[in-house]
């Protein structure tokens, strides 16, 4: 039973609790065992908490069953979500001691939905990074091969739903970090708007680029956690207050009429040409099925990474310079480069960089008159080994983790909801994954389109051979 | 004629056009005459443009005149505010040759809604600086009394209005800039809240502080200008899409049961004592006309002007570099000098600034859980002598620019609507002034108040004896 467990959306899980065919207590035993066979491995998760689960799990009514899709259903979180009573480390010794006294946003809502936290998953310290290395936690691998890295920041996450150590996780997404990871794991990957689900109880990394965001084996599980942790909380300043919106509700619709940009440049020059081959497939389905596909060209992206850079390294710096005095010896090179790197940028550059973001929002949001949809490559390279430090391309040679989220890092600066999923396998047996982008709070355009491609059958990849 | 004209409200101004007692033309004429006689002493407008408003005025039809509250009534804006095709300044010899190509976004409302524009009006040098003083356009003073400042930033709007030479003005508040000058020359002076009325092409000082303002002689006339100029601009990043706002309709129902905040700590041991005595007597007003007066303790605004400086003076310097290069040598001493320090300014000390400034919002909120409006003094002084560089007030020694804004500046980061109102006269004969802050978006409750003490008469102030 373990096996035909462990790969189950939860959609599927949730049936079986529903039919009696398992308690949510079995369920957590079995993902229990999956995580003690190996987590060794994979290193996805930094503190899976079994035993709560179990408490938890044992605690659930009948009724309480019936509360949310993901009732009596486990799940994990990155290791930067505080869950009351349990340590948040942020994937540094620097939090080695800090237990969290209350619940995140999105965890709150899990726990009030019936959802099950299975523990706390494995990142790149403090977020600040897209390969997943960690020298105190150490590395997650990627399920198709473990030999390569699983990508990060959000690395346990993608790492755990991929390994089948739970059906869903959170992680969070300041330049990719979850669409990343989960392309590069077969998974499906959304950040949500900016706003719509609040940071609150989160370890802030970059407070104006950080968001929420969800992995899960499809999109219909993807659209049902949306419905979850959405919400609004005004100690979160990005956090907007809008109805509920039903996320489900455009699942199953056709997507005849969607006009679906493709960007014309898209540094396509510096992709492997098998994921263009792949994305060239998803168009030409879109197209048969009635999108129509309109080419877009976007905004000048050439400094788009250092705009990113000049924000993020002065917020993190602003977040970490007490820790920074009582306990600096406990970072890691990596993260504690980063934050010298932004002692030296002025507040000028700063705000210059915001006005770059200001008009990368606004001249995005003027491809949406023409346009419902952007469809990108998620990464242009598949999951690299471990220990890669640059790739080449096209004569072009640059860093791992600069490579990994080219394509995503822009959206986390215009604050569109973007959603990654698989769309092929690569000849060298890595998933190769697509990007939807949408609308500001237009999350259902981008699930309906999402799952049209899913449903179809005709972009399946087979599940990772390894542990399953 | 020309003094039953120059000192009356729109709303009387108006009834006089509507009832053929006036035209247009002829209103344009009596004002154009005020500014021959009085620009000179009161230094108000930088650019007058009677010839333009005359034409305006000339091509109005009789259904113009019902478009609007404002149709058909002359008004002059700040010279930060574009006007097709006249130059806008600053107050900045820098700015010497910049004829505007479009209409900023509050100025084409006002002209769509029949408006006539009569020029534009002084201030301090791109806005830094509350006292109004100008090396290159001569320093406003008070129509009160013309060896006193005026006050600024928007020091020529407030002087134009108190000298009689146009009813009503635009302005822009980024520490206080209208709601001070208002106070010091007898005027009700609105900041809305932040993104009621987008900035577009307003001439940008501080980005994210910066506010559009007003100044009217009445409650009634800010409530209609209100009306008009707020709207949505998705060029302004802070510009907020909201359903239209009636906020005449709340003038004149009675203020019995509003919840009324009086700070316990509002450095009033450095006010003016016959400030403190005006506001007493309004508080006595309030609670006898059924108002419930609530103490409530402010945040902790001890660091709130560094936290805005460090804001203010980066963001203008990042405005500011291209012109700085190109001539430099055009900058007035005391913008160069706080451009120099926006240099200085680390982008992790801008961010820490940002994150005070949201402790201050979130705090601010919290206030209005128990209360509907909060009344403090505008100003701690009253406009003092042309060539006043401090102020000293139970010992404690302060530039008078900051003394100016003091109360203000702290709503401009937090971003509720405040308005300042005059209140009494102070023995040396100038006016004083109160300030009522509201929720976000409730300048309905603000307007309606402040009418509430208007209409009672016992706040009401002499005019100006000068010119009148």
């Amino acid at each position: 039973m373990t096996d035909n467990i462990a790969f189950k959306d939860v959609k599927g899980l949730k049936a079986m609790l529903s039919a009696g065919h398992i308690t949510p207590a079995e369920l957590i035993s079995v993902f229990a065992e999956r995580i003690d066979q190996h987590n060794e491995l994979s290193k996805a998760f930094i503190t899976p908490t079994i035993e709560a689960a179990k408490e938890h799990a044992a605690n659930m009514s009948r009724e309480d069953l019936e509360i949310s899709p993901f009732a009596g259903v486990p799940y994990a979180s990155k290791d930067l979500f505080d869950v009351k009573g349990v340590l948040t480390t942020a994937g540094s010794r620097v939090f080695h001691d800090r237990v969290a006294k209350t619940d995140a946003y999105a965890v709150a809502k899990l726990r009030a939905a019936q959802a099950i936290s299975l523990g706390k998953t494995n990142l790149h310290e403090f977020a600040y990074g897209a390969t997943g290395e960690n020298e105190v936690y150490g590395t997650c691998v990627n399920a198709y091969d473990p030999t390569r890295l699983a990508g990060g920041s959000s690395s346990g996450s993608a790492a755990a739903v991929a390994f089948g150590l739970v059906p869903a996780a959170l992680g969070t997404d300041t330049g990719g970090s979850v669409r990343a990871p989960a392309a590069l794991n077969g998974l499906v990957g959304l950040k949500p708007t900016i706003g719509r689900v609040p940071t609150s109880g989160v370890v802030p990394y970059c407070w104006t680029l950080d968001h929420v965001g969800l992995m899960t084996r499809t999109v219909e599980d993807c659209a049902d956690l949306l419905g979850i942790v959405a919400g609004y909380d005004p100690v979160d300043s990005a956090s907007v207050n809008r109805p509920v919106d039903h996320y489900g509700e455009v699942l199953g619709r056709d997507i005849g009429g969607l006009r679906i940009g493709i960007p014309r440049n898209f540094y396509y020059e510096r992709t492997d040409d098998e994921i263009l081959a792949a994305l060239e497939r998803v168009q030409e389905f879109v197209a048969a099925a009635g999108a129509k596909l309109v080419p877009v060209t976007f905004p000048d992206m050439e400094h788009s990474r250092t705009v990113s850079l000049t924000l993020q390294m002065p917020e993190a710096l602003s977040a970490h310079s007490a820790y920074v005095q009582e306990r600096g010896e406990l970072y890691g090179a990596d993260f504690r480069a980063g934050l010298a790197l932004g002692q030296c940028i002025l507040a000028e550059h700063y705000v210059k960089a915001k006005r770059f973001v200001e008009v990368y929002r606004q001249e995005t949001n003027k491809l949406f008159d023409e346009v419902d949809l952007i469809l990108t490559p998620a990464t242009p390279e598949i999951a690299q080994k471990v220990g890669t430090v640059t790739v080449t391309r096209n004569g072009v040679n640059e860093a791992i983790g600069n490579a990994i989220t080219r394509f995503t890092t822009f959206f986390n600066m215009t604050g569109h909801p973007a959603l990654t999923m698989p769309c092929a396998m690569h000849t060298e047996g890595l998933p190769i994954g697509l990007q939807l982008v949408g609308r500001y709070f237009d999350e259902k355009t981008v699930l309906q389109a999402a799952h049209a491609i899913e449903r179809s059958g005709r972009f399946s990849i087979p599940l990772p051979s390894f542990g399953s």
